[in-house]
């Protein structure tokens, strides 16, 4: 069977001028990829009607299912449901649904609506909306025929309520559906999740591919390809691919075949990965690094603190991301200022000044300080050069210490950044070392003998 | 002048299965727009070179430029020389000076070449080749006769060295030029500013678009919208356009005419718009509400500490991804758990035990106790429900109170964040509520007789 055809259309000027990275598109895509979809186009247009309708009509003439983000609000240059009825060759229309569920919104907001929050409820003629869970701007959908060779708009037959199966891309098959969605990442994602899954589930078939994602730190791109080279032959089923971002690397398996087949040839190249990458893998699928430290906290009953100088606050803000951090994390200490460290910490004042703020003395007073003042089982330490200034030839940008005291003693570890790296950068890869530390120590614990 | 047109197209299956999200795109329509240049369609296909000659005629049709990235290397699914050749309705054809590149950047690295890296060499007959700084693949550059209408391939006709003035939308100039890109950023970029810019800027003639940024919270962006809806007027130059992003609200003005008068006319918008908004636009540009705040404490030469419940440490953070910081952040207590409320800054367990934590005396006490612990000019506390567990009837999900001690008094604010939103959501409002309140205490300090 022929995979059915996705189309994917942006519309915006902050997406087509470059402002706002569009990453709805993304989303969408892997949600239809993951269905055994195939995207053909992804677009994006500008707030022009004429725009909108063009592209419109170019992607109804390919594909058996479009989907449109953004351009649904009440603004004058919110312009995607005149771009639909002008493809479709249809006039806008009040739609009593529409104003229905904007108003019930505002009344469980219990704000006033604005007069001109009623543009939203004027919809295709024909189309369905979507109800909007968190925003006020319904969705549009247009299940019907596809349109007409190019110039001859309005030849778009009204046909809702189709079947739901068997929308493929015969020739004779010339079903299509549109869904317009708002821009607004919340909004459009439970928008598509309650309604146009279901029916993409619907028109895919039996056919699925199962991802799995497998999350790691500390061996870099170039090792972990060597090490898994051949699973990531092109011509496999399942296709494994590499991805790094914000210092984390990623390994997806995308197996494709009805469900059962694909999540058992999913399983076993999970399993075999894992086996071949041991403790750098933290966990998989959306796990952060900061919920595999938690989880490794929670099992083993114990508690930790945190002391930060240069990355103020951010490895305990990551530690306080995961829900139910309050199981196991007591408090920070943001010794930014040399005087804070003393002041709070109780770190003296002769020693920074003797060995700088950032050095492995400071660093180990700091985790050892932080632990007997909290109370907490384990305590990190940061200190370091995140720039982009105060960089010196001895302590570059991108130096950092750290400390990390708990029962089995105190170990200190000096780490080094790249100079090219942004301040922010710095501070996120130096606060996932820290929290890399703590999680290597929770799965290795020292001998009791060891102070 | 009307603007001339350019598409952006981007190849590669990675973008269209939403693997990676395409920052090409957003940044090569960045540049044509400050140019003058309007950005009427980006699009992105799969590796496909039936997709690929597709997606190029429907371009070619309406652009003065298309800038193309990816699918130049040299593999199987590298074929967007391929589906150039095919929209001209022309052959490959070995391309001798494309062969002395690629050769040339092999003995520059020292390294053999593999006999598939010559496939990059071929290149639609009639093209012009532009040389890659920092990679293998060359690029391929267009310039001549806009294709015929769909169904004509082969009608273009090679017209290299055309006249590099005028090239607008009147209907009689049919000139169009086509950038084939590679898609690694390094590479695009540096071929693109070395190559295509230059082209383009003589393309484009004095013609430029002036874009200014003004950056507000605190006024809802319908609000926002009504206070400056004859601005936005679509017809007007320059166009005005709001957009929301995290509880930020933007408004951009995109001024064009020659660079003078741009200057000129975005300017005066900035001035009304900022006049009109008055204290809710905390900045310009990529100014963040963290660094805004860091300027007036740096001005009026005062300091600031944090003490943090919900927020877990995000407020010390996003003061400190201010590079220079510490000309006026002292430093950060992240007093997560309770016994932390009492052990790090003394607030009275039986105040905890009988208001809760999340209550007005609790933020008022924190606030005071930090600023009198830490010795701070002003003292920002935080404590509420960041969810999605631990919310009450009394208390849900989304309540936060907020305690800013200072030489004014201590002020206590209590705020509702929706229920709707996640998590890192709430934090990252309450944070910024925060660093707000902070901000309007700044800019209108009470009386000295107001304790």
């Amino acid at each position: 069977m022929k995979q059915p055809i996705v189309a994917i259309l942006s519309v915006g000027d902050e997406v087509v001028t470059g402002v706002i990275v569009d990453a709805n598109a993304a989303w969408l895509a892997t949600q239809a990829t993951r269905l055994g979809f195939r995207v053909r186009l992804c677009g994006a247009v500008g707030d022009e009607r004429d725009a909108i309708a063009d592209a419109l009509r170019a992607a109804m003439r390919d594909a058996a299912v479009v989907l449109v983000t953004g351009g649904l609000g009440p603004t004058e240059d919110d312009l995607t449901r005149e771009g639909l009825a002008d493809a479709l060759g249809v006039p806008l229309a009040h739609h009593p649904e529409a104003e229905a569920q904007i108003r019930a919104f505002y009344e469980r907001l219990g704000r006033l609506m604005p007069a001109t929050t009623m543009k939203q409820a004027r919809v295709p003629t024909g189309c369905a909306v979507i109800p909007n869970a968190w925003g006020t701007a319904p969705g549009v959908a247009f299940r019907g025929l596809r349109v007409a060779p190019a110039g001859a708009p309005g030849e778009a037959t009204d046909r809702r309520g189709e079947t739901s199966g068997g929308c493929g891309d015969a020739p004779g098959d010339a079903l299509c559906r549109v869904y317009l969605l708002p821009g607004v990442p919340i909004e459009m994602k439970s928008m598509f999740a309650a309604t146009v899954l279901p029916e993409l589930m619907a028109l895919a078939g039996p056919r699925r591919t199962v991802s799995r994602v497998i999350r790691t730190i500390g061996m870099s791109e170039a090792a972990l390809g060597e090490a898994i080279a051949d699973l990531m032959n092109p011509a496999r089923n399942p296709h494994v691919g590499i991805n790094v971002s914000e210092t984390i690397v990623t390994v997806r398996i995308n197996a494709t075949g009805d469900m059962v087949e694909a999540e058992r040839l999913a399983e076993t190249d999970a399993r075999e990965i894992r086996r071949r990458l041991g403790a750098v893998v933290f966990g998989e699928g959306d796990t952060t690094l900061a919920a595999a430290v938690g989880d490794l906290l929670r099992a083993q009953r114990r508690s930790v603190a945190t002391a930060e100088s240069c990355t103020g606050g951010l490895v305990a803000k990551m530690l306080t991301d995961v829900p139910g951090a309050s199981d196991y994390f007591l408090c920070g200490y943001v010794t930014y200022a040399n005087q804070a460290k003393t002041a709070m910490l109780g770190v003296p004042a002769e020693r920074i000044e003797r060995d700088g703020a950032v050095s492995e003395s400071v660093a180990r007073a700091m985790a050892e300080e932080c632990r007997r003042a909290s109370g907490a089982d384990f305590a990190i330490s940061v200190t370091g050069v995140a720039g982009p200034g105060g960089g010196t030839a001895d302590k570059p940008v991108g130096l950092v210490w750290f400390g990390l005291a708990g029962d089995g003693g105190t170990t200190v570890h000096r780490m080094t950044f790249g100079e090219h790296l942004t301040r922010e950068q710095i501070r996120d890869r130096a606060s996932k070392a820290a929290l890399n530390l703590l999680r290597l120590r929770l799965l290795n614990p020292p001998q009791a003998n060891t102070i």
